[in-house]
Parts: C-alpha cells; sequence; structure tokens
C-alpha cells in the first residue's frame, strides 16, 4: 500500500476513535492526515469506500499487533491466549483500534454497505481462533472435544462483548483480562501444561 | 410512571433504533411520540436526561420481557438458559431495544455522561444473571465449582457481542442461540436434568 493511504487510513482510525464513524468528515480528515480533501477523493472515491477501506485496514492492524503480542516461548494454549489478550490492552494504537471497530460495528446496523466488509472481516478472525484452537488440541493442550469454531466465534464475541464494556467504562481492563482467561479454562479445560 | 412518560420513553427507543442515539432530535421524538417539545423537555430537563432516563428504561424492559420469556415448568437451568436467550429474539420490541442498548453502549465510549447508569445497568443485569446461577448450583444442574459472577458476566458480555453481531450482519440469529446453549455447557456443564 502507498506510504500516503496508509497515512490516510491511520488519521482515519484516530479520528473515529475521537468522534466516532458518524462525526467523520473529510474536511477534519484531510487536516489530520495533513493532505487535501481532493487526495482523499482520489485515493479513496467517497466516503462510503474510505469508510469500508478503513474498516479492512483496522482488521489487519489488529492481526499485526496479535503477531507482535506472541512471544515464541509459549506453547499453542499461551499463544490462543495471548491473541484474545491482545485486544484487550491499554495502549493508545489498540484502544483507536478497538473504538473504531466497535463504532464500525454499531454503524453497520444502520449502514447496511458495511455489512459484507464486516462480516468478512469477523469471519477471518473467527478461522484464525479456530486454527490456534486446533494447534492446542494437537499439542494435548487443550480439550480434543470442543468444536474449534463454535469456541472461536464465542472467545472472539466475548472479546468484542468485553472491549466495548471496558471502553465505554463498565468493565476494568484486568478484569475484562481475567473473565477471558477463565473463558477459556471453562471451553477447553485448565491448561495442562501449566 | 405516568403514561405520557412511558409513551415518550418507548417513542425515544424507537428514534434510537433507527436512527442511532447520536441522531437523536427532540424535534423529531416529539413528533414520533405525538407530543410537544416543551412537555419533553417539562419531563426530562434536557436531551442528555432524556437519554439516562431511556437507558434506564431500556434496562427495565428488557428485564420484563425476560420474564415474560419464562416458562414456569422449566428447572433453574432451563430459566438461565430462557433469560439469557430472551435477548436475542427476532420480535420488533427486541430488536429495538438490543440496538439501543447497543448505541447507548457505543455511545458511553465517546458521552462520559451515560457511563454511570450504564455501569449501573449491567452491574444489575450481572447479578440477577449470577443468582440464576446459583439456584441452578443449589438444583444440582450446575457444576458447584463455578464462580456465579465470572460465569454471568462472561455470559451477559458474550450475549452483547453475540447481539451486535446479529443486528449488524455478522450472524444468524439461530446461530447466535446455539453458541449461547454452548456457553452454558461449557461454563457449567452440560444440563444433567436433560
Amino acid at each position: 500500500m502507498a506510504d500516503r493511504q496508509s497515512l490516510i487510513l491511520e488519521a482515519a482510525v484516530r479520528v473515529i476513535a475521537r468522534n466516532g464513524v458518524r462525526g467523520l468528515r473529510v474536511e477534519e480528515l484531510a487536516s489530520e492526515a495533513g493532505v487535501s480533501t481532493a487526495l482523499i477523493y482520489y485515493h479513496f472515491k467517497d466516503r462510503a469506500g474510505l469508510i469500508q477501506r478503513t474498516l479492512a485496514f483496522i482488521s489487519d492492524r489488529a492481526t499485526g499487533y496479535t503477531d507482535e503480542a506472541l512471544d515464541d516461548s509459549e506453547d499453542a494454549r499461551g499463544v490462543l491466549l495471548q491473541l484474545l489478550l491482545s485486544e484487550l490492552q491499554d495502549t493508545t494504537r489498540v484502544r483507536e483500534n478497538s473504538i473504531a471497530w466497535g463504532e464500525l460495528r454499531a454503524s453497520a446496523i444502520f449502514d447496511t454497505d458495511l455489512r459484507e466488509t464486516l462480516a468478512d472481516s469477523t469471519r477471518t478472525w473467527n478461522r484464525d481462533t479456530a486454527d490456534s484452537i486446533m494447534d492446542a488440541q494437537v499439542a494435548g493442550l487443550a480439550d480434543p472435544r470442543a468444536v474449534p469454531l463454535d469456541v472461536a466465534e464465542r472467545l472472539t464475541a466475548l472479546v468484542e462483548g468485553l472491549s466495548e464494556r471496558w471502553l465505554s467504562g463498565s468493565l476494568a481492563l484486568d478484569r475484562a483480562r481475567d473473565l477471558i482467561a477463565g473463558a477459556l479454562d471453562a471451553e477447553l479445560g485448565t491448561h495442562p501444561g501449566k
């Protein structure tokens, strides 16, 4: 991706995290990114195109920081836990990404154009998580009777639910992280390697 | 509560479910409810007061329809499942309520005034669910080692996460309901009474 496009998309995530997706104006984004509105229209066609590309960008970026969160010394079960917990970290990048993701999720209820991209990103997240669950099962670190895609869909939906509670001030971050670890134990049995 | 106040609050839920909380204008609400804007300001002081009262109303109304969903013939474990599933029904009332709840959750990220009421409602929901889990444990229908408040907080956050996915078109309703039933089995052991 061209550098200027990334710059614009990064700025779009910041603006959405600050004002919500419905508050996103191309003029404000241009000022945030330090580019002209013409350049934004050139790269993204219109506001709808921009928002769709921002959604895909948020999803890719999340994959990036979950990969970064991985510690090579972890076993397959630990990797799965780290993947889930990487969405619940008090860093500017994770906060911005999570707020923007939640905003796009909430907006898709009213704006049907967003739904397909959002469903695709959700499906990818579920599949990646299911792969991680299967790795843990193969390594003998997770109940072999658990159905990977069912467990994955529950765990990622739980991460979304807890993340929204954290960001909206109904839940402390440490408690959210503990609840995720507990969900993993309930779904896959307690970690036999620990 | 006076009838006219209920009428206004019901109309507020409809308007929020249609346009989002950030699209809620007092003029539009007055027209939807068939009252004057002066009456709305008289009962709710200002837009912020109106939104807070709407949030409390949504929460009370959810308690109402979850109570309605209960079948007297169910055992304590069945009651718990019905309570959770009552939030995932394809009726106008549940859809409106869930959309409005999700909207208020998402808005509280930007609007700190909403946070206290939202945290209170969330706490009440978690406690009611924990009580239901304890009933199932006392009846021998749930793993006695499960920590009721932890399980309750996970199950209600999962309901919120799945509900948002359903409403935003990323998940079929039947699948969402199956995933809730599966979560209950994972958290509390399969239902020994069935």
